[in-house]
């Protein structure tokens, strides 16, 4: 194929396949937020059908021939072009895995899953979601198995698809230096008095917290004209282009800060995709990198910033106008410690800190086992249950709130829980680089997040898929992981909020 | 072709039409309650794909020697397939004038001049609005006048899209008749003195607005399983099946009776949709027949049922649940002579029952005059403005409450206005049917629809479009259309109301 044909070629594929990713993610959006219960089986239909679409668009000896021509002429096309094809042609290689009947039936599988989970959860019935999962567990291993070629460990191929070059030879010592770091000061926290305000001694009024949600979307920089806010069981981003991103929370009358930092963390997301150049737009180098690098960008947002001690100055102005009843007579010390608290708890998203990367590891630990086959789906709610007993000291009083919370396993992503510590570990690096370049606390005490977000929007944001994660975040954090800098800012925080001598 | 592989290309037409419709629907919905402001690029170029899909589907010799294989082999085909045929063989017809590009084109017009739209209309500003405006009616009377042939009138063909054989030949003397037998009660009225409970004299708080609407759905009949209410600009209704329809609503704090007419209005096109049987759904013969027997649903619920005295008894319950303050002391006779004040008014979907069908004789003679080339686009506030002086008696302040109301136009549906005309004359016509057959009112006082509901899913809902509207019309109605009764109705109702001898 002629270099002329193949340019012109992958436009048409750009454009076929930001159609058809547009509306799929429209209708899943839309399915978790405004539709009604039972409009699952249309948009079955529907789905099923825009797959077939991108299978066909993608899976096809033209497309092939598209992508290689290009690849194979380098010097002759720009960065920008050269990346396109590079990332096309991983999930080129991926697709022409499974055949498109087993293709489509799998996306038809997911949006049913979705809606069996949220059942499920809300009756508390593991039951009744096991033989969705276990025909979502059998595909992936399966998926997996004959992408790894015998070459790879299954998990480790499923890890790759959210962290690219992730591993459990890299992730087993990684999680070992978290728990080993933060388990004692877990245990001496656990033995002090609960510190600062106690949400949960106030009533918040879901209207009040609507309104509440504009403010804070304002204060984090997240403009309404381009992002907006639905509500959904579980919080999620979804990213069209960067003048549509869709972000939603949960609200809970007891406690308001669930939501708040619900929408935090998702605004830390969508202020990744709302950053992406302008000339990405549309193509398939838009939105964010890896999920550890997208998750580095939430969980910056969501603790690094807005829990740090300089942000409760602007966070409680906001919180005074809200909710001036609930509000009386707080100050922000004890804003700040009551936004820190620590605890094992036995939810993850609304876990703290310091508690937060021990969820990951139990998930890390039984998705390991689950996709090696050491683990059959049944078996899920004890092992489950033994784990949080024994790294957490909980008894998990029911599976809705042990292993049916997440909405992973429904939605298919296997292997994508363990981007949430990784990216916990790159956002505290990236602090620290931005800290060497700017006055970072001056800023966020003002309530002007802007030079944050311009600093990521910089290292981070701009460049979408365009550079290869590792250089992506070698670049953001000075250098290479180092699990030690994430502990060693916990153990700092949290030994000094809580008077602990380490 | 052979009929068995006919009937099979069929099925799979249906399926990717489905398919299709779905997914463009649910980014209109989506577009236009959940999705930020600058979202339109992005979506703009999904709907240009999916009506590209669209095209090709229907427009191609395939599909054309499958619908005529089928048309040729009625004795052999069940009268659903029969149906089918028929109804995507005036699609395929239609389609066949316009080259693609031109569609595709048009398609996104219609995405762009919707937000050219919304902002010209919140600025008061008809100019920004008027090129987009150009280049629709433009669209419409070269699409119109290549479907007339020049066989016949370019409106003519415009109105046949809406509501099938209606005519100017037929309509002038409906709305002549109207004009003469409402004109003379409407002069008489205007002398009296106002009637009954002011919803202007409260404040009506959104959220408690918002609460009453999900209790109003439920006395209507509408599952939230099924249909679930949104916030638009302009209230308006879109079924993807029967298990999954969206209606919308506006909400105005300084009087409630506005949203709850819209909910009522919308709920009735809601019922019809969730009233097709089920073997329709999927299929082009889902959902409802013409606009005006659509409309002839929506006007039911909205005037007949819920602006009754009868209804009167279970509506002041629901709202006396909800706004105990701003409904202390009110009665069941105040709250019928305040939900049926007649007053000229600027808006149509705020008129009342009375001088409504006087705001579409309005836009049917501007639409008249504007499809035949006889009015420009630049000349439409001057003449809207007159048509409201003459008829109505109405100064308009600016063009937000005047020619830029409405979204049909902008959504290039010229020729629907008659069709809100036509649908509440057919409305009165089968509700003197329905008495007939049962104690309509006596099931209405008690706040129980679903004998009103189950009169009308049997007499229309149910066939969706498997009958032609004439027979459809004929048989709910028991005879042919007579404005007389419409016009009779309202004589009766507002006469009494008002104190006014005719």
């Amino acid at each position: 194929m002629e270099l002329k044909l193949a340019l012109e070629k992958l436009n048409q594929l750009e454009k076929t396949n930001y159609a058809l990713r547009h509306a799929s993610s429209v209708l899943y959006v839309d399915g978790s937020t405004a539709a009604p219960k039972n409009s699952w089986r249309g948009r079955g239909e529907a789905l099923g059908y825009l797959s077939a679409l991108s299978y066909e668009a993608m899976v096809n000896p033209e497309t092939g021939e598209t992508l290689e021509t290009i690849l194979a002429n380098r010097d002759q096309v720009s960065e920008k072009v050269y990346r396109q094809a590079e990332v096309l042609k991983e999930d080129y290689d991926d697709m022409h895995i499974i055949p498109m009947e087993e293709y489509v039936a799998y996306t038809q599988l997911l949006n049913e899953s979705d809606a069996v989970w949220h059942e499920a959860k809300n009756n508390s019935d593991f039951a009744s979601f096991a033989p969705v999962l276990e025909k979502l567990v059998a595909y992936h291993r399966r998926f997996a198995t004959l992408k790894g070629k015998g070459e790879k460990a299954v998990y480790d191929v499923l890890l790759d698809t959210y962290e690219k070059g992730a591993s459990m030879a890299a992730l087993d010592p990684f999680f070992r230096t978290i728990r080993e770091e933060l388990t004692p000061l877990i245990l001496e926290i656990a033995k002090k008095p609960q510190i600062g305000f106690d949400f949960q001694r106030h009533r918040w009024p879901v209207d009040q917290q609507r309104a509440f949600s504009e403010k804070i979307m304002a204060l984090e920089g997240l403009d309404p004209a381009n992002c907006t806010l639905g509500e959904t069981e579980h919080p999620f981003t979804d990213g069209m282009n960067k003048w549509d991103v869709r972000i939603t929370t949960h609200y809970h009358e007891e406690d308001a800060s669930y939501s708040m930092y619900s929408v935090f963390h998702e605004g830390g997301h969508a202020l990744y995709e709302l950053g992406v150049a302008d000339d990405l737009q549309f193509t398939s180098l838009a939105g964010g990198s890896t999920m550890g690098i997208h998750e580095s960008q939430s969980r910056f947002y969501e603790n690094l910033i807005t829990r740090s001690r300089a942000f409760c100055a602007p966070l409680l102005k906001v919180m005074k106008a809200c909710f001036p009843e609930q509000t009386e007579g707080l100050t922000e010390d004890a804003l700040y410690a009551g936004i820190n608290r620590s605890q094992p708890s036995l939810i993850r998203t609304e876990a703290d800190e310091l508690t937060y990367p021990l969820h990951v590891m139990i998930r890390y630990e039984i998705e390991k086992a689950l996709i090696a086959g050491d683990l059959k789906v049944g078996e899920l709610p004890g092992i489950w249950n033994d784990l949080y007993r024994k790294y957490l000291g909980l008894e998990v009083p029911d599976d809705r709130r042990g292993v049916l919370q997440d909405s992973h396993w429904s939605g298919g992503m296997f292997g994508y829980f363990p981007s949430y510590a990784l990216g916990s570990a790159y956002g505290v690096q990236m602090l620290r680089q931005m800290e060497k370049d700017l006055d970072v606390w001056g800023a966020v005490a003002k309530g002007d997040l802007a030079p944050v977000t311009a600093w990521l929007g910089q290292k981070v944001h701009q460049y979408g898929k365009l550079k290869k994660p590792q250089e992506l975040l070698q670049n953001a954090m000075g250098g290479p992981l180092d699990p030690k800098v994430y502990t060693g800012y916990l153990k700092e925080k949290y030994s000094a909020l809580y008077g602990v001598k380490l």
